[in-house]
């Protein structure tokens, strides 16, 4: 591709081209659009990447992503430490904060198990959570994985491993989606909302 | 949004939903994406959106966005300098560069006239393409406009701005695709196929 443009414009397209839902089309768009508005998105997101760049770190307890280690949800004093929700990624865990869904603490596995992709249990973040539900505080662990089958496979693997340490292993559960339509719906979740109907 | 994550991450969440492309939840997932790729993508984004924003500038020629002035397409000096390509904007510019198109230079306007948006002759860069006209080496000016109508007024209105300055004018062909199916055009564009066809 022989462009006329310069390289800084070059380079700029082909690192917004890597970030996810960036196609090389849609990254000559957003380089145009930062272009544009330089003053007013261009500068302010170059600042505000370099901020995070040298700001953000991975929370040592809980694997969140944060400003401060430990992260601002471990360090909260009001939530209940007892309980530990295990989530793959960050993504998924700021998904339950902003549901306002879970009054305990996280940890974040950073993966899946997959024989497919050579991801084994010491490539995950597995150790660090039995360690924190051996310290004793700990009463129940929450397993929030992806309802796939790797996730399902961790969750097993998971269960194992916090076997002797006391603690009570739940996990999330099925059923229908709040809003969603029966019609629409696969039937592993028909049969699993039926499986685990409740009295009104 | 009760989130539990630093100023920073926010901050970074919120200017990337303003690139064309990216919503909310696409850009929670592209700030988690880079903060994990922290030194092979954040930083050297950050640092190219920087050096972008302190070297681009507009070609004060043709409107063309470059780190010098005039633009390397106006500073060539193998370019057809009698031929001028007009262009709404910037991104349609580089898609005919591209296309290795065309030999001569080429004229952003920066938009199209737009009654409904409140768009006049003055927000645009007429005046600039009526003065590199009038110069007396520019024989042909080409009309690259969108097959839009707010496109096509303006190619009409520039029509009428340059008579008098005795450069040809002329505009885009219409017609079926290269690789299109004719099942899939619009009657328009089939009509304008049959009208304008061309012996073999």
């Amino acid at each position: 591709m022989a462009m006329k443009t310069g390289v800084e414009i070059e380079q700029l397209i082909q690192l917004l081209a890597k970030l996810p839902g960036l196609g090389p089309r849609s990254a000559r768009r957003a380089a145009l659009f930062l272009i544009k508005k330089k003053d007013t998105l261009l500068r302010p997101l170059a600042e505000a990447m370099a901020l995070a760049a040298d700001r953000v770190v991975t929370c040592s307890s809980c694997g969140n992503v944060d400003t401060i280690d430990p992260c601002a949800i471990c360090s909260d004093h009001r939530r209940d430490k007892s309980l530990i929700c295990v989530v793959e990624e960050v993504g998924d865990l700021w998904a339950l904060e902003r549901a306002g869904a879970l009054s305990g603490l996280y940890h974040v596995l950073g993966g899946t198990l997959s024989a497919l992709d050579g991801v084994g249990p010491d490539d995950l973040n597995i150790s660090g959570l039995v360690e924190r539900a051996a310290q004793g505080e700990v009463r129940e662990v929450v397993l929030a994985l992806n309802a796939t089958v790797d996730g399902q496979t961790t969750a097993h693997y998971i269960i194992d491993r916090l076997e002797g340490t006391g603690v009570a292993v739940s996990q999330l559960a099925h059923g229908v989606p709040v809003g969603g339509e029966l019609d629409y719906l696969d039937d592993g979740t028909l049969t699993e909302a039926i499986r685990a109907r409740r009295p009104y």
